[in-house]
């Protein structure tokens, strides 16, 4: 006899195909199923099927869109661009209601330890969007191994096409205490001080 | 502009309501969905519909079941009940292929604070069951002071009808230190002490 009911045991089986989500989170989330009104289990439903039938890639930057191109590309800043890593990144530099440019989604960085290289990933989109009206490429990518180096080789590559290239800051975090703060950090926080 | 696109967010908000699930997780199994493929996101959502549809409570002992009354309850020795708090706690039991005897599922404990008696959860359904032919109850519920009380409660209605009440063995867990094991238990497992 199988501990689960067929039923549930498929439903575990979907829920533990999504991040981080192991055998005992994925049963918890089949109760709760079980124990929604047949209404709610439906318009969980639908809005799986609904979100992966009309989402898809804008075909400028790269980023979930509805559209052909997403509402980003269409109504801002054209001449700074942010590249980043993927459509989270995006989030997160969107929930400070700041920045007014357009973004760049690379899907993914630079990492020959995982087989990807340059070509796997969008930077000859990027090349080809930096024109003469460009005026600022931000590279956002994570301040980690990989992220450094796909920021530093499209640097190289963008910066004879004449267009300035930043990279965000780095340092001790706002709030952050330096008893605490690594090394890696701490020793860059102290090499890119400024003055008061 | 919304930071989310309308069939993201609308995902987000769905899986939101899965327990320990904030925003930020929601989020992570959103974007999983999307870049899974047409027929697997289908796969999916079919799994939830088709899972609250086809699964109810086995009228007898309140476990998980697609017929009226569950394979378990069908198949095996009727003269043992287990009472647990909850259908997973079924699953805890079913794993140790050990247990032959029937279960009770209570739906819940007797928890005044959080405004639940013991006419809230299973117990009338339970008294129901005990006639002459079970020979042993075996209070399954956790060893919390709900746990506790709603096993005392019930042993307490059930010992006038004859039926001999058990209760699951607390004490130090196997693996487990003495330097480590809380006060409480440790006093449990002192004053429980068997002779070898």
């Amino acid at each position: 006899m199988e501990i689960f009911i067929e039923p549930i045991g498929r439903l575990i089986n979907q829920f533990s195909k999504l991040p981080g989500v192991g055998k005992k989170t994925a049963q918890r989330y089949a109760y709760k199923i079980v124990n929604m009104s047949a209404e709610e289990a439906k318009e969980f439903a639908e809005a799986i099927v609904d979100c992966k039938r009309r989402v898809r890639y804008c075909s400028v930057c790269g980023n979930f869109s509805e559209a052909e191109v997403c509402d980003i590309c269409k109504t801002r800043d054209k001449s700074v661009i942010c590249v980043v890593k993927d459509p989270r990144d995006v989030v997160a530099m969107e929930k400070l209601r700041e920045y007014k440019g357009v973004y760049h989604v690379l899907h993914g960085v630079i990492s020959p330890m995982d087989g990807v290289g340059p070509n796997d990933i969008r930077i000859k989109e990027l090349l080809a969007r930096v024109d003469g009206s460009v005026k600022e490429v931000i590279m956002a990518t994570n301040p980690d191994v990989e992220g450094e180096a796909t920021a530093m080789y499209i640097a190289k590559l963008l910066k004879p096409l004449g267009v300035n290239v930043t990279r965000l800051a780095h340092g001790i975090p706002i709030g952050g205490e330096l008893e605490y703060t690594d090394e890696v950090t701490l020793s860059r926080a102290l090499s890119e001080r400024k003055s008061l």
